[in-house]
């Protein structure tokens, strides 16, 4: 039977950037759920154009990102450069699709909801826009778990240092990656200053090597010394949990991981908590795996976490000092529910409720 | 002229664990000092009995740890596993000499003091069992910064996140990175759910992959969840700094860095801090480097601080929600200041004041 058949009348999805990492997990988990779409349209830069990616099961072949792309198109995820998606998110609203933005360029437009359906589903209801943002990667990695934390606790305060993986930078993170283990691997660097350093020359995407090395710096420097990538985990999980004057404190960090962010996190509640509770909260939360039995050798690690779709969390232990605050490691695959997959859960919660 | 006409009345130091990943950076350190000393006598397990090492320029032969190698001696510096510590520790005392340990056994002890010569060199003269303790590798990466705001603005409270590296297991972690590299590099490892794990095999003296990974876990489990590493962050922290109630909450985390640990520290004071003051404190503070103008790219990361005797300290900010506290970013050699020159610098303040 022709696939095709089976989907008329059903929405149009179009994959802005379907040739990039996350593009690229994109499709694949598109193919592995429940197939709801009529066409998936894949559109990149031209230099892209004619290439054919496999999307459930078939080759479709790529088109240039122009206004006619667009054309019936009812939903489109949009996962390109905040420049592309801020002049390219408007015409796809003008040809009448909703867009889903994994860009920074609309996350902190109070005009455009900032969406993680576990934490905050019915927002994506409204947007007066158009347009329907995808939180930063390094937020995606925690929220879900802290969102259920902070439904049952309360919360006032995040302390958050991040163990970020390459892949945060897309493949030309994971290529420069390889290319420093190249040139590591097998000899007795890393025992004198800038050793390491002169063995890698180019660090590519990165300000400095990230193989034997961890770099506390990502994204781009705004004001006071903060980075652009600590204010995102600032600034939107205020806005995804809806506590506009949640203190928070973030330090990026860098870490040679192929794909998979780690955060370890300062959590302060309202109320008091304990280890017991939490772990209620996490096991039966969507979306989180409980993984916290350190006896037996269990917390998350991004070696067992990657690939995967939940937030694992692990190391769940009272502050000392403070009954209302927790310690968390928490582990999620940043290509995925990091960029990706939520993406697409939103997706498919906005097809559902198109008008058919 | 034969150098040890001139040691003549000088104290004789011994050097227990010579050959372990400490030891060796200990005897190249003393080479680098003042020579203050008469005899350095290697001692170590009897299976390295008869090997030779060198120091000052002189090629020593190890002689085996019993009650007769501390004939002699004035100073005795420890680096051991804790139970050879505890045993051997008191021998040394018992036969004359002061003992500076760099093992956990004694540093909780109220009758030995814990000493870090810039933040509490005063502690190092009151040592009622005769014996110094060192503290771990982990406090003393960033306790010299910390020491110094302590000072200047009163502490309150410590969110600290680690960045461990491999060689805190000593030469058996350096070994085990090294390894793991040789059979991740070159492949396209790090995407699929226990492909490291699978690939790396026997995790050495890890619970789990390093290369490729981060892994929330270092020491032993104690109660409640909190891992040995964690509480001695928190314990020693508050013995060095004289503050018995601080607040400190610590989630230590193994990366694949061969030396230099990092950390991501959130304190808070008793007083308003800005940036700049502590800017100012730190670029006099000695023993710190301050590293901190993100704007030109310059942070402390390991690749450029192993190797170094400072604690390093970058990407300094004030918290945005709270006017008393501070974000840094820290890095120390863990087997120089971490370790080894701790253990020198103590030496040679206990040899200066020694009866001649």
């Amino acid at each position: 039977m022709n696939p095709a058949a089976g989907r008329a009348g059903r929405p149009t999805l179009a994959v802005v950037g379907a040739t990039g990492a996350v593009g690229t997990v994109l499709l694949g988990i598109l193919s592995e759920h429940a197939d709801i779409w009529g066409e998936i349209r894949l559109i990149a830069s031209p230099r892209s154009a004619g290439r054919k990616l496999a999307v459930r099961g078939e080759q479709v072949e790529v088109v240039a990102l122009t206004e006619d792309a667009f054309d019936g198109v009812h939903l489109a995820v949009f996962d390109v450069p905040d420049e592309v998606s801020a002049r390219w998110a408007p015409v796809a609203v003008g040809k009448g699709a909703v867009v889903i933005d994994n860009s920074g360029a609309f996350r902190m437009d109070p005009d455009v909801p900032l969406v993680v359906p576990e934490v905050n589903p019915h927002a994506a209801r409204v947007r007066p826009r158009g347009i329907i943002a995808n939180p930063n990667c390094t937020t995606l990695s925690m929220i879900v778990a802290i969102g259920a934390l902070h439904a049952a606790f309360g919360l006032s305060e995040l302390v958050v240092s991040s163990y970020q993986a390459v892949s945060g930078a897309g493949q030309a993170g994971i290529d420069a990656l390889r290319e420093q283990h190249a040139r590591v691997a097998g000899t007795d660097l890393g025992t004198q200053p800038g050793d390491v350093r002169r063995a890698v020359g180019d660090t590519g995407p990165f300000p400095a090597p990230v193989a034997l090395n961890v770099v506390p710096f990502a994204g781009s420097l705004t004001e006071d010394g903060w980075s652009s990538e600590e204010l995102k985990v600032r600034n939107e999980s205020r806005k995804i949990l809806g506590l506009p004057h949640l203190k928070v404190s973030a330090t990026c960090v860098r870490v040679p991981v192929v794909t998979t962010h780690s955060l370890a996190v300062h959590a302060r509640f309202e109320n008091e908590v304990t280890v017991a509770g939490a772990h209620e909260i996490l096991a039966a939360a969507p979306g989180v795996v409980l993984c916290d039995d350190p006896a037996a050798g269990e917390y998350p690690t991004p070696a067992d976490v990657v690939g995967t779709d939940p937030t694992w969390v692990g190391r769940v232990r009272r502050s000392l000092d403070d009954p209302c605050a927790l310690e968390l490691f928490v582990c999620g695959d940043n290509l995925r529910k990091g960029a990706a997959l939520n993406a697409v859960q939103i997706a498919e919660a906005v097809a559902a409720e198109l008008p058919s």
